[in-house]
């Protein structure tokens, strides 16, 4: 199940989607899905949410993301650049007003000095407008997953307009 | 987040496809990535799991799975041929030997004397053998989508051979 904060954090950003006419989509790879199966927790989601990519691996990311192997090569998956192309990529397919893309290390493999584990790049687009953030969260991979969600989430809510 | 005999049975179904070299790929409308979240719990599911889409609108199920609007008019999204056409769809856009696509009635609205809430149905596809199965979950919209999750983990390790 979904914890009882991210399913209202999901419900409220519903409202807000909702009051706006706007609908949100996702492209996730370390979440794997999470972030969509979190706002789709809301009955009536169907208003807010038509369809999302799960891009676990790097041809997904190409394919239906138009992620450069350019960009995977000298950046990696877990990067600022990665995470941009992801978002814009996903809100053209979905004609979505809102995306949130991420790309992370969950663990417990994969970290590096670089990137270690518990590193998140996130990429949101509201209205057009693209950001990047990068994170870290502690804990272990379900941990590090249920951060992801709740921070994607938090972090849209504050920046859609009312 | 996810339940423990959630992930106990997604880290079992890793384990089965990991033997085998084989992908899985999911296409979910009622449980929103839900299933694709279990599958990636695992560490180390980037070796049997790529990408997968959630296609929760008709609009999605007919651009990203080629399920025609005839069958979605005539039959409906939660039916025997929309999850037949859904699976076939995505094993062949992400190149998968194993597929799962759900389309069901989570409730608490939408739900018909033909097809009340808890209506699930799922389609299966193994190294090119496609299978369909309706069940009814009890419960809420959390129990519905939780118990969805379940059964698709649970008949994928029913039917892929050892």
């Amino acid at each position: 199940m979904l914890s009882n904060d991210i399913i209202e954090l999901a419900s409220l950003l519903g409202d807000k989607l909702c009051a706006k006419g706007w609908t949100v989509t996702t492209a996730e790879s370390c979440t794997g899905g999470g972030i969509a199966y979190a706002i789709t927790s809301r009955s009536g989601s169907s208003q807010w949410f038509r369809q999302a990519f799960v891009t676990y691996s790097n041809d997904a990311k190409q394919n239906l993301l138009s992620v450069s192997p350019h960009i995977l090569q000298t950046h990696g998956a877990v990067s600022k650049h990665t995470v941009e192309k992801m978002v814009s990529g996903v809100c053209q397919a979905a004609n979505a007003e809102v995306g949130v893309a991420v790309s992370g290390v969950a663990g417990p493999d994969g970290g590096s000095d670089d990137k270690p584990v518990g590193t998140v790049w996130f990429g949101f687009q509201v209205d057009g407008t693209l950001t990047t953030l990068k994170q870290h969260f502690d804990g272990d991979r379900h941990l590090v997953r249920e951060q992801t969600i709740r921070f994607a989430l938090q972090h849209l809510l504050s920046v859609i307009p009312s």
